[in-house]
């Protein structure tokens, strides 16, 4: 299904109205950071404190009252106008756990969705203030100036980032090891921030699975305007309808290799 | 052998040292830091980069200039004076793979050991700008205000850090396993900032192994002056002659009982 792209004046408003929620989720982060926190265990085995809840209802005010007909789709709050044709993707806290373990490489993700299809993402660090921000047709940006990817010749080179080795549910975590014993370097944490370091060209993989649509809508608009290659593991584009599994390089010839790799077997 | 105690003079000299080589260090990192830099690899596989070498040298010509009889052992150059009464030991760049892929987790490490045992140790971040400070006998200090750790009643409770499940060698892999399946949350990758966020009360557990002496013995003073243990998987106290094995809680009785786990089965 064709989406029809969104005229500049439109791209522009609805960037300023992410931006917008990063600022206010941003600043109830800010605040909580650090802090002695309630962390409640929902019923995935995922945490969530006061902070979540309340970044998560600022942006919801804002989204709702700027564009009232658009869907909004959050992790701690029921769905808003579910099969509007554009859908609002949000996470106050992606990286929930570093966030309550005072490390800031957690994120607040922010996307606009058409059709199921993500035009716009955004990933805000508020305590190290940096923000990425992706656009369909535009060139992303990290705080402002272009971000680019790294080109990365062979897996053997390739830094991988994923956040935890125990997040790949059933046969996906063998898929991942073959992959990790190939890559120069592994690393793990990050959640997020490490797409933020590959549209930045600082890391070559991030490979993931398990992920909700909050997860990784706003991903994707970042790294393709940044150049790189994201989709799940099959090769396909991420939609809000995927999989859950996500593989970002880079590098295009790169992300082949490691589709191959993950597929072998 | 019992390890005579600084006269506080003495203490305070050898800290604004420790402080200096922590500004030299940080000034060359932070120049480095998210720049196009070569990579070589090391006969243990590991990274460096010119910038953990200058960095290094630095420190160590600063030491040299002010201490020229105290021993120095640094990760990337060979020792100087061993068997010196002091010994400062130092890490120009804790987390070499957080630091080559732009991720501000990794820290110089200043230790001042004497016969062996840690007496004085420093953590910094310099892109954070964040640095924990533990003397024997004082309080430590995160960013000169003190630094505490957090009460954690029962291993199910508690918040665990280690940089990489796959950093433990040979049968020290199930051991972790065992401690990991028994937490509230595993989260990954921080090296000696994950020590920090420990002493600062936002963690309750980091668990390593295969340390070498610069990894851990800036620690010591950190963690203990923050009113936390830290000791070897035997519940030894570290010095520079242990086994590389690292285990560290901010509650005393959580100590305890990590230990019984780690040492079971």
């Amino acid at each position: 299904m064709p989406v029809p792209a969104l005229d500049p004046a439109t791209t522009n408003r609805f960037i300023a109205l992410a931006e917008a929620c990063a600022d206010a989720a941003g600043e109830i982060l800010s605040r909580h950071f650090r802090t002695s926190l309630a962390v409640d265990t929902k019923p995935d085995a995922t945490p969530v404190t006061v902070a979540d809840r309340d970044a998560e209802a600022a942006m919801r005010a804002l989204i709702a009252d700027a564009v009232p007909d658009h869907g909004i789709l959050g992790e701690e709050m029921p769905p808003r106008n579910p099969g509007a044709e554009f859908t609002w993707v949000i996470d106050p806290i992606d990286g929930t756990k570093s966030f309550i373990t005072g490390k800031a490489t957690f994120g607040t993700l922010v996307a606009l969705a058409r059709g199921g299809r993500p035009l716009i993402g955004l990933i805000n660090q508020p305590i190290q203030r940096e923000r990425w921000i992706g656009a369909e047709g535009r060139a992303t940006t990290f705080n402002g100036a272009p971000a680019r990817v790294r080109p990365c010749g062979s897996v053997a080179d390739a830094m991988l980032y994923t956040t935890s080795p125990y997040l790949f549910p059933g046969g996906d975590e063998d898929r991942f090891h073959r992959l990790r014993r190939r890559v120069r370097h592994a690393l793990f944490g990050g959640d997020c921030y490490s797409y933020g370091l590959l549209a930045s060209g600082h890391a070559d993989i991030v490979v993931e699975s398990g992920l909700k649509p909050y997860d990784y809508a706003a991903l994707v608009p970042v790294i393709e305007g940044a150049g790189g290659v994201i989709t799940d593991w099959d090769g396909r584009p991420l939609t809000l309808a995927s999989d859950g599994r996500v593989l970002a390089t880079g590098d295009a010839g790169l992300h082949r290799d490691v589709l191959a790799i993950l597929q072998s077997g």
